[in-house]
């Protein structure tokens, strides 16, 4: 809920308010019974849209962000981390002309939604030298784009390692722990970009998401890996918690 | 075959180099039987790109530089004019997520390829009411960019008719003769950026294409509707005339 | 006053709203003896900028919204028109690194104004050759960029005619004329970006004057040529017919 | 020396070339009797601007580069460090428009010279609290722009600490020591943007550095502290230890 009257709410960039109050966090949110929400924090769906997707637009719209947060297309793109937001933005990635997407994820199940979303190349980095697998499929030359979506200390190291020379970082995945950085090796010499991504653009992303879905660019389905009914949802939270669950869509009145 | 020494080619904008010279035109073209090229106008064909592809490059390079001119990805696109290059656009824009693209012309043999390259509408100016339709189809908003291709001054008219308030129109398609605009209404209370675009950029463009036909995502067959033998290159002028053929492919040796 | 609620309005293109009503057109303006006005178009004056400058705001904001449309910095500028916005650019151009201003203006008053806003070359198109003069002062390659502000077809022309290859020309001056162009010669083979520049951006612009005024960066006082009482009305109204006034101001208490 | 041949070379990007050579460190540099010099480095002089500002267009190229790296016009802009590269960057901010100029450096001589050259505040990090003055001067908000040049850890920690939401970072100091940052906190939820500058654009920069000094919108004398013999080298470099010099020039035979 941005305060529609700082700097930021008044030339465009809401999504970055200085006095922003998070539903959820700052007020009740989506598991209290009832919630109020200002009129124009609401979107309305496109009736061409399936329903269910409603519920995921939200990570949908940190990945449309991202992506979309500079130049992608015909791009060399590497994601790190494919939990939800992740795995959107490889669909994303790859409705807006990325020329190749390189997924890297630790956990199995995570990677095997990755590979459904159509990823080119799903990278194990407990198992893999990620390093060197994309270098040798970019000739050598690095990742134009590298869309950080883990926020854990080694995608980010990762990320720096992997980004070719005026390349773009786009960072979302959050991490309490402080990370060192060598400034002048991993951002001067190169001549990069990184970039701070946070929410979505009020309400740039929601007209791109919309304009996307509506014509059928995102098959977003693989990544909603279960459907509940609302008296079951202590089972939801401990499959989210095994991690073989991406997207758990909770349905009030039973699954339909 | 830019200058290398003039402002323009010194900071990455050689395609409009001060002092180009065109091969076919300044010098002895593809029609001669030999010609002399500068090493620097040379482009290495990938291998994973079709042979036949090389041939096209050039027309593929403009469409791609018109596309990638401004923002594309979510936006609705209609191209005017469905020659080669309109056609390549046509994949192009689909390929970098257009969300709706709308094909423009009045040629019936072209209309019907331009369905075969996946434009989501084909309109034919002769017939139907465009702006109608367009406003339609985007919520009486208008595209949110036009690519002019056919240099035909009523092409350039609806290229104005349609767009949207802020919305993008770039120009490549020539025409000798003058055109009248009320500037007013159509460019400034409109908010409109109006490019003017050349050739294809030095060497941006042919990354660009070369990423995206290595990755697959342009399938240009259809532009291909002829493939002759050298000897048979007089029936190839001839059918170039009758407006049914896009691309001819001419063999030396024979079509393989 | 804009919607608040199309798509313009929601991207941060507030100023080209879909159903933008203007006041003093649509409905009462400032020569109404009461007007109302929403809370969201009053803009709070700096208490470090001077008071009389808040007359002039809206024109100033212009002059800021063309100037600092595309890059400007380093760059050589040529301004046709000088009438208020036209002069309040000369000012914005220099105050943000133009390094060459040529103004080219008919009125002998105008351009007398115009040296005292420091343009560094005042031209009279009625007696001089301004394509040759500024091909000679710029090397032979015409300007970066043309901030178009006469509204009058022969300087639409000139704008054409003495702009770089790959330059800039910002349209903000209004014709009723249709206006005739080779886009050819004039956009297509010259690369060019021609933008529509309507009113301010909201809020961008608005940030941007007050940060330059409240620096002291923009000295607008040879645009405001006269400074009449209320009661004097109807001949500051005469002076402006005489093309010889500027900016008047009018104080309703008497001049202090 | 950029090789012309890569990615980066070939679209526009030729000053962080995958295999540039640098003069005095790869080859012999300006200490070596003679140096050997491709055609392609070397930038002619134009009559207008100072001769002895020849000597330094190296380290003024840096700042041209690292100010115009993003929107710079109507901004607050802090610099942090005023060695040499800093001190022009406070001249070229302020030619460009910058709003108001924040300049942080501990040594006293430089700031002394950070005052000549017209930085709004110039402040002591050892012994001020500089991000209390720079929130109260902005209204609580933070600088719009850092330019950093200090490399030093607390230079950069201070970049973090003083910009605002939605801001830039241009990051030139190098530092061989790792700074550790909390990403979520100093980057991600301000939705900052990042930059790593290297060298000079070519030849981008070395226009827009002609473009200004030709006009005389940079005042660059209080940088050149000292003017020595090229016999008195040895006691030009003692100076240079003391701190107490910012750029010497030194004349082959006898200061003129």
């Amino acid at each position: 809920m941005a305060c529609g009257k700082c700097l930021q709410c008044r030339t465009g960039e809401a999504h970055i308010c200085q006095n922003v109050e998070i539903i959820g966090v700052d007020t009740d949110g989506a598991f209290a019974e009832y919630v109020v929400i200002p009129e124009s924090n609401i979107w309305k769906l496109d009736p061409d849209i399936p329903q269910e997707y409603a519920s995921i637009l939200d990570p949908l719209g940190n990945a449309v962000h991202t992506v979309l947060a500079g130049e992608i297309a015909a791009r060399t793109v590497a994601i790190t981390g494919a939990g939800p937001i992740g795995l959107f933005a490889i669909a994303v990635a790859r409705a807006v002309g990325a020329a190749t997407v390189f997924a890297i994820e630790v956990n199995e199940h995570r990677r095997n939604v990755a590979k459904k979303m159509k990823a080119d190349y799903v990278l194990d980095p407990s198992k893999e030298d990620v390093r060197s697998i994309i270098m040798e499929k970019t000739g050598g030359l690095g990742v134009d784009v590298v869309l950080e979506m883990a926020g854990h200390p080694d995608a980010i190291r990762t990320a720096f390692d992997i980004v070719r020379r005026g390349g773009r970082i786009s960072l979302l995945g959050l991490t309490s722990k402080p990370i060192s950085l060598n400034f002048s090796e991993d951002i001067i010499f190169k001549g990069l970009t990184v970039q701070g991504i946070n929410g979505r653009r009020m309400y740039q992303t929601w007209y791109q998401m919309t304009a996307l879905l509506k014509a059928g660019k995102l098959d977003l389905h693989p990544v909603i890996t279960d459907r509940i009914s609302m008296k079951d949802f202590s089972k939801g939270m401990e499959r989210l918690k095994t991690g073989e669950a991406s997207k758990i869509l909770v349905y009030p009145n039973g699954v339909r």
